[in-house]
This record gives C-alpha cells, structure tokens and sequence, in this order.
C-alpha cells in the first residue's frame, strides 16, 4: 500500500512518486534526479495520467534547474530548452504535459534575477503546479459530487484518480466528495485494455477507500446499461478542444453507449487540460507498440502474424458529452458552445 | 497447427476435437470416450461456439449408446436422457445444444428396432447434425458473400469461425466466401475479453487462411468506426429470438456503435440458432468466474478486493441488426417482423 498522500512529491532535489506499470502487485518507489529519468518513467507509463503528466514534467524541469552547473541565466534556460525537448516526444496526446512546460519556460525566459534565484523560483513554480492540481481535484469533487444522487451507480473508464494527478482525483475525485458527503455510491470500474489501469489501479484506489466497486470487461459496458445498472458515466480527460474530449481509447465507445441509454456522460478534468485553441483534426493520437496488446507480461496472448492497431486515445464529440466538471464549475452544452468561439 | 478439416470428428466410438483453451499456443487433440468428457470440455471451454457445442452434444450422446451395456431399447433411452441432463447443465445460453439433444432424444425415443439398431441410429444423426452443420454454414458463406463488397474491411467479434463450428464457421464463413471469390477484404477482429477467442481463435484462423487480418482491444470498436475504417460487421450468435440475437458479451456494444455509424449490422447462424418459441427475457445469460476477469492464466492482473460481473452473453435487440444470413437466405427486418408470429 502506498501511504504518500501526494502521487508525486519533490524532496531537496529528488523526484518520488511511484511506479504504476507495477501497482497493485508491487509497490516500487520511483526516486529520479534527472528530467531524462522522468521522460522514461512517462514513456514506459510508469508515470500516468494527464494531469500527473502536467506535475511530473514541471518536476523534470525543477530537477533540470536543481542539479544545473549553468554559470548564468541564459545557459539554464537553455539546459530548460533541451529538456523540454526531451519531456515533449514522450507521449504527444495529454495537453497537461506541454500546457506545464510552457508555463515553465515562459516564466524562466520572462525571469528577471541571477541563475540561483532561477533555479528556485522554477523549483517552486513545479510544486505550484502540483499543489494547484491538488487544490482543482478538489474543486472538481465538490462541483461534480453535485451531479451524483444518493443510490448512485456511476460508471467509471480507464483511471482517473489520485494516481492519475497529484491527489484526490479528477472522475474518482467526484466519486470520492459524493462518498464524503455520506452519498451511498456504487462504481462500475471498466478494465481498460490494454494496460488495465480500470483493473489495477481504479479497483486498487476504491477497495482502499472501501467505495463499492465492480469490475467489467470493456465489451460488457452496453450490457450493464442496457440493464439499468448505470445511473451516469464519469471519465477524465487527456486534451478537451474545441469540438471534442480526447481520452483514453475506449471512452468514445462509452459515450454513444451512454447516448442510446440516455444515462448522463460527465468529463471531470482541471483546466490544465482545455486547450482551445485546436480541434480534435490537430489532436496527434499515440500509437503504442503492439506488444501491449499481444502479449499480457512476458505470456503471448494473440496468435502469431496477427497484425494490431494499439491507439492509446480515442476522440469524443462534444456532442456526446453532458458536462464538463473543472475547477471552476460546471460547464454544460451552451457553455462547449464558446470553446468555438 | 491443426490439420484436420472439421473441428470435430467421430472415429468409432470415439470424438475427436481441438482443446480451444489451448489454442493457438498449444496443439492439444482431445479423444474423448464419454459424455461427461464432452461435457467438462464444453463447462471448461474447450469445446465453444455455439454450432460446434450442438455437434458435440450430439457426438456426446452418440458416445453414450455406442459404449453403453443396456439390454434393451428403453434401458438405452433411460441412460440417453441421464447423459442428456448432464449436457444441459453444462452451458445454458446457446440453444444448439439443446436443439441437437433434443432431436436426438425424440428420434431415440420414437425409434421402432431393437437397441442395436438405435445405437447405430443415435450414431448416424449425431454424424447427420455435423454434416448438417458443414453443410449450412457453406451456405451461409455463399448468401453472405453477398454483402460483402471487393475492398471492404469487415469487423468482426469473438470466433465465429471453423472452430466455432463444425467446419468452415458462420461469420468467418461469409468472411472465407467472399475471398474465395477473389474480393479483396480485410477484417479487424476484437480480441474478447475476457476469453480473447479473437486474439486466439479467430486471428489463428485468418493468418492461416493468409486473410489479413488486424486485432483490436474491444474499446477501440467505436475509434475504428469512428475514422470510417469498417464497411460492415459480421458477427456469429449463440441464440437467437423473438425479439432480439444473443451472442458473446461485447456483441452488444458492437452494434449500438454500427447503428450509430450507419455501418451495417449482420449476424450469421444456422437455423439450429434460432429458438423463436422464446424472448430475449426468457434467455438465461450465463455469468462465469471472476478469475476469468481478474486472472490471465495463472497471473493476477485485477486489484485484490474488487468485485466482478462476467457476463459472458449480452442481448442485441433486432433493432440494431440490419440482417440475419442463414442456410436458408438472408433474412431482413421485415423478414423479423415474423419472428414474433
């Protein structure tokens, strides 16, 4: 079990958080001194979900300035630059990564003192992002608890929880201050193929804080619905854009579920995530190895020659969506409507 | 790989069959010398797919009067009907295997001649319903075929195929029809959780078949939908009803999201599918382990604590489905309308 309350602290120059390819089986404490070390622990989705993405590269880029020998304030900024470059070709689909190195390097470039200062003012900068991730997934859970009744059954994909950000959760956040406010609940937690974070960590995150959950194969969504076991859908996000909620793959699937059945589908996620000033044309989906697909461990589950198609994100139309819960409110139909504008 | 033309085979009191559990890692013949061998084959899913599971409920019987001892014709019938209960509590949602007990008990019992020549009876209808299966799902192929247009790429769920079957398959039929007449088709397969009998089974046959074939994890069905890269579906059926076709878990899914695409929706089964006596709430939806869910072989890949619903049918209403392709032709709405007659 992992006691931290934070999924991703900074302590004196080190990095912690802990490595999710493993949980629940194991729990194995990731300590990473350098940015390179964090964009392979993002890379090999040891370090997952969007808004921990946002966190975990303002860490990398507080390591980068912490363990610096740069000599003044140009030459951080470039050792800032060069890694930036190294954080921004993990993973292209969670806007939170890039929004956080932005925010970063704009406020270094815009800097005005000696390289010391910089240093700690992108230290604490990185631990702003971070605490201000906490304080949103809070928000989200008070303004989302809104829309779960006492009874409930949400239906819940992939993980959007405190190991998804840097505490309490975006979609499990909502779960969570439903549950605090005595609201008896239920979650219908979906696996998540490939990597089964709906499994491992979803199912982990709940049983520990004794919510009810039930697990599903992904295919058995339509079913559970079509039996009236869901009263509404709650998911995170990736990206939202102009026209669309990118997520992980399989959630555009939950979504015309929910449309047919017509059971509320509500996006929980902070505003580190909007980014609108694209549509989901301009949205690159990753396509992960095969191998995530055709072997479960190191044991080969699909024949061989089987060719794979294994995107890691899929695109929800707007249209889909009921709200959006972020930290600011709750944003419903005429609201999408300005993201056009 | 498996040389044999038919999934199953009788060879002088003894049935011959492929352990599908096994497939297509390892090549494991089952020789099986009594009913309650079937009958732990089909609870333990060596033996699947709905047409197969009649041919082998029919060979099963078969093996009960060739190795039986009884004196006379109704000591024979007696042990039938026992070996006929132990079947039926083997699986309970695909209707072929009642169907074939069925038939097998009503001619044992008004068969005029002495017990050795029911035996040879029971024997040679029990052949009859797998040269019957072999026969149907050609034909299957050849009206199928039919929908099926040079260039499409068909999506298709769980095995529908020659292991699913006696030989050649139903939707994999269609699938093997139309590229025997030259059309140039690709398939993407879901690989069906929790059993991946896509992954195993049908991505096993189609590289055999030199058919290119891509895998898919079951949420990725609406993203491919989506990106306009499915022509059609063809999926098999474990029963079908008054009102609506049931079929592996995840069928459901499926074909809320090709309604939603205006992608059609075809279902192929023999006519020993259909059950039009009943409606879809008569049908009993087999729940199976947990450990299906939460283990892949011997591994944990589920949190510890969590709860599971496995569900290994849903109910796809006729409303989703745009046509039915049996031995007979290919059966439309208006053709549905006289299900309920």
């Amino acid at each position: 079990m992992y006691e931290k309350t934070r999924t991703i602290e900074w302590e004196n120059g080190i990095v912690v958080t802990i490595d999710q390819a493993k949980l629940p089986f194991e729990t194995v404490i990731l300590e990473m001194k350098s940015c390179k070390e964090v964009a392979e622990a993002i890379k090999s989705m040891k370090i997952r979900g969007a808004p921990l993405l946002g966190a975990a590269a303002a860490f990398a880029l507080a390591l980068t300035a912490y363990h610096s020998r740069a000599g003044n304030k140009e030459q951080l900024v470039k050792e800032l630059e060069s890694a930036a470059e190294i954080l921004k070709n993990t993973r292209p689909t969670a806007v939170n990564l890039f929004w956080a190195i932005e925010r970063i390097l704009k406020g270094a470039k815009n800097f005005s003192g000696n390289v010391n200062a910089l240093t700690a003012f992108i230290v604490s900068e990185a631990q702003k992002i971070a605490d201000e991730d906490a304080a949103a997934n809070r928000r989200i859970g008070k303004y989302g608890a809104e829309l779960i009744h006492d009874g409930d059954t949400i239906l819940t994909h992939c993980n959007a929880g405190a190991l998804a950000t840097v505490e309490y959760g975006t979609a499990l956040g909502v779960i969570r201050a439903a549950w605090e406010q005595g609201k008896m609940i239920r979650v219908i937690a979906t696996e998540t193929r490939p990597k089964l974070q709906g499994a491992r960590l979803t199912a982990y995150e709940l049983v520990r804080d004794g919510i009810g959950v039930t697990l599903i194969t992904d295919n058995m969504v339509g079913y559970v619905m079509q039996k009236g076991l869901v009263n509404e859908v709650v998911v995170g996000a990736d990206r939202i854009v102009k026209d669309a909620v990118i997520n992980k793959i399989g959630t555009f699937t939950v979504a015309v579920l929910a449309k047919e059945h017509d059971i509320p589908f509500y996006v929980a996620a902070p505003k580190s995530t909007f980014d609108l000033k694209i549509t989901s044309e301009d949205v690159i989906i990753e396509n992960r190895s095969p191998k995530e697909v055709t072997h479960i461990g190191s044991i080969r589950v699909a024949a061989e020659g089987v060719k794979v198609l294994n995107s890691a994100f899929d695109i929800t139309p707007l249209k889909y969506v009921t709200a959006i819960i972020c930290e600011s409110g709750i944003l419903y139909k005429e609201d999408f409507d300005k993201f056009k504008a």
